[in-house]
């Protein structure tokens, strides 16, 4: 799929099959991950990848947004490492981009995914910290449900002149 | 191009012929922009176009990391407006993706970026801000310098098993 066309067409995705995202599939979608650019380079992002049943069933129940995930079969938790980026503005931006990347070579390998908002809600960053075990210096920033597409979206338009402005507000 | 071959073979570019980025092109990376997910579909982000000589030099002064601004002709600044996201993390995450979508645009089209940290270094949100006369309520998240690359980089291999975890940390 052409980089534009898939940029264009993602959608949040939050109807799935239950089929299983293979191993080379996770891998690609994890290789976009590590391709976002990130402040100095720094690099400080963690990649939690969640299939047990049990685990899912249970960030569905917490999670307000994220009662897919069970049916999606598969998370992935995008983490920020405070001891490599310590500035949170920084560490959000970068883990941030590497979502994206990761629902755009999602939805370019046929899948679905949505993004599910972890951080700043304390309440859910607690929740999964706690869960999986994440040490105290390391952010759970935002959740990707992914797996088979149950639904098909057509493309929504956003563009918004009274959005873009010229040389200043 | 193929949008997992884009993921993987952007770069951040910060050598620019000058030549000018048309109308057309920027069209499409300001799609690109709109195209991201948001935090409950807020759509928070605003976009400044800046071509003027005048501007770019003085950004150029200020930002240590953006000297090649100048000679690409063109920034983006992409800013998150709190009145309609007012959980800054939130507000941070969408203007990220927004920023990744628009720099996946930009190499699609044969063109280079690279991404300006803003937020959270508020000596460089501040002047932003006094310079392009933002009203208090919206925050410049990062700057999109752009042009036409006078480099090409090879794509870097970032992937690393040690960040990938599996059920839990």
């Amino acid at each position: 799929m052409d980089v534009l066309e898939a940029i264009y067409t993602r959608r949040s995705i939050r109807k799935y099959t239950g089929q299983p995202v293979d191993d080379e599939q996770m891998q690609k979608i994890l290789k976009a991950g590590f391709a976002a650019p990130s402040a100095n380079n720094k690099q400080p992002w963690h990649f939690i990848i969640i299939r047990e049943k049990d685990t899912l069933e249970k960030i569905a129940e917490k999670h307000p947004y994220a009662k897919m995930l069970v049916q999606a079969g598969c998370g992935i938790i995008v983490c920020g490492d405070t001891e490599k980026e310590d500035r949170t503005g920084y560490l959000v931006e970068d883990c941030s981009a590497a979502i994206e990347n990761m629902l755009l070579a999602i939805h370019g390998l046929g899948l679905g995914a949505v993004w599910c908002g972890l951080y700043p809600n304390t309440e859910r960053t607690a929740f999964i910290s706690e869960l999986l075990g994440l040490p105290g210096t390391v952010i759970p920033v935002g959740l990707i449900v992914v797996g088979h597409k149950a639904e098909e979206k057509e493309p929504s338009s956003r563009y918004d002149e009274s959005r873009i402005h010229y040389e200043r507000w």
